[in-house]
């Protein structure tokens, strides 16, 4: 045992104590999931908006290119107020529509509530196709799911993987019975996993996050936020962390399933040009400041909650990666785009440990 | 050389590459400064508040106390607008009055601009007891000083420090012939550096902070945020740094001449308790959030700017110290507070090395 492999590596099966974070919104095709996977790390499907039956057409897909341990993400069912949310939404899409005329799309003034009034029988559906289909390892975002699938989930000997913004929400999944914790910096890109803090007081930097929740838990813990390379893996190591979830550095890889307005954004980006908004899907997340961003900054406080903006902004996001510009994209990205690079998994993971052993050694 | 010796401690003469980060308003003491430089690091007198008097007083203390070397910071001068700030801090006194009325201080509604008009004078007279009293460090916060003053400072061979909270930063001090950069993550307590990007976009974590600025200087960079203990003082390590500039962990510190209920108010917080405000001082500040911060909260956007505001809140700070409560004082913070111990210098510099050596090796 070293510093690189340990109690993370040896409980998820995995030679390298490195997880491909599971973006979701297709970034995490099935090759990018299958090549993390057989690269030593651990690849994981972004299953947060799938169906069911997509999940499991993925999960078999994935099956078939590798015998290795991949895991699936789900998002824990959130709720909102469907009254208030309806009349919110009607208000949103007065502020869309401009924005819908510069994409050439029709307007659109209702919105079907009672569609997305489902989530939770739809997570019921999720977690019994991770049953069936035998994912080993299956996390959670925007919250700890209940007792019962807890149970049910361990039962099958599936590994649970919770995520954590503040060492209370750390605790609070140990508590619940998670088998590891992610821990998610301010630095991190994408939606913010903060469940009982409130946005603000949960952006703690990862020198600050993880020794402080690794003092107070006993399940091993993963660092995310920023990380992209083998300077950042040992820095996690050294904090207490037991391995690292990357998201950024997987985005930019070529087998990722993002758009390539999308990857050469982030490839362009600097440190200091990613902000933090609610406007492309009502949940707080880190994305490069564009064109949507600036335009919705001021009515942010009063748009829907999500997943309802999200459904809102579809046709918005799609039209514009379709149309190739970045401008009304929801352009995901940590705090670290400066060390993006366009290469393969393989080479990715190749990289980040020969840098990690040549600082070790 | 290890990872612990390198380039900085052979550059300032110090055992470990540990520098106490020169907080302003009376927390160096004497003895703090001292302490640090016999224990190995390198002790920096904050002296952005100090009269050159002072500074000539503390330089010549700590100098019959210890010979080894230590350093001493400085606030660059900022520019504000005399009569905007004139209106804002009348403005001020009116929403003042009423915490002045609960610490029974007496109102005060005029202010007199003039007498902090003379910034760039004090700071040029700084500048000239540093030469005449040999401080051989030399650190600058706010901004980067002018040609003229680097030049005069190199000339009599004094080490420059530069601070940095983005990139650019960090490469305009590498320019303007800084031999070291601080770099300030997101997690750091007390004032912001930034002083070219906002500081919504300067607040960027160390884990993406340090690879990025190394990546794009020659100059040795030092980190500064969150770091405690051995852990982040690896991790910095590791992630590019030469060595760490810690604040909160010395704040606590016995020698630390923070008040005792401001160190109390640290020993006892957690990482999601902090917040960013320019309530006390008009430049944006990372503190415990107290009743002050939120009483302030709604008026924040109009308060006058730095030093203004720092001057109109100094009689509310200092009689809520006096008075033992902490709801009315600054109590600046980084983001690992539930690191923080009260304990001796020598001990926190013994455990962080002992620390740092035991995950080396």
């Amino acid at each position: 045992m070293n510093m690189l492999t340990n109690e993370i590596t040896e409980f998820l099966q995995i030679e390298y104590p490195i997880i491909q974070a599971p973006m979701a919104g297709g970034i995490t095709t099935s090759t990018l999931v299958a090549e993390v996977s057989k690269a030593g790390g651990l690849g994981m499907i972004g299953a947060g908006y799938m169906t069911p039956n997509q999940m499991r057409e993925q999960i078999r897909e994935i099956k078939l290119v590798t015998s290795r341990p991949f895991g699936i993400n789900l998002f824990v069912p959130t709720e909102f107020n469907v009254v208030e949310n309806k009349v919110k939404s009607k208000a949103a899409n007065q502020f869309l529509n401009p924005i819908r005329d510069q994409l050439n799309l029709p307007h659109k003034n209702d919105f079907d509530i009672s569609a997305i009034n489902n989530a939770h029988e739809t997570f019921n559906d999720q977690i019994k196709i991770v049953i069936e289909e035998k994912v080993s390892i299956c996390s959670f975002t925007f919250g700890i799911p209940s007792k019962d699938v807890i149970t049910e989930l361990k039962q099958h000997n599936i590994t649970l993987v919770g995520t954590a913004t503040t060492v209370r929400e750390a605790m609070e999944n140990e508590k619940a019975g998670m088998d590891i914790v992610v821990v998610q910096g301010s630095e991190a890109g994408g939606h913010r996993g903060n469940f009982m803090d409130s946005y603000q007081e949960s952006l703690i930097g990862l020198m600050s996050l993880i020794p402080q929740v690794v003092d107070n838990v006993r399940i091993p813990v993963i660092a995310a936020g920023g990380i992209m390379d083998g300077r950042g893996l040992m820095a996690s190591i050294c904090l207490g962390a037991k391995g690292v979830q990357m998201g950024t550095a997987f985005l930019t890889c070529v087998e990722s399933g993002a758009h390539q307005v999308y990857k050469e954004a982030v490839l362009n980006a600097k440190e200091d040009q990613t902000v933090l908004t609610r406007s492309f899907s009502g949940k707080w997340a880190r994305g490069i400041k564009n064109e949507f961003i600036l335009e919705m900054r001021k009515h942010e406080a009063s748009l829907p909650d999500f997943p309802v903006q999200n459904i809102l902004t579809q046709d918005i996001r799609k039209a514009s990666a379709t149309q190739g510009q970045q401008d009304f994209m929801s352009l995901w990205s940590g705090q670290s785009p400066r060390l993006a690079k366009n290469q393969t998994v393989e080479t990715l993971i190749k990289n980040i440990i020969a840098e990690a052993e040549k600082i070790l050694f």
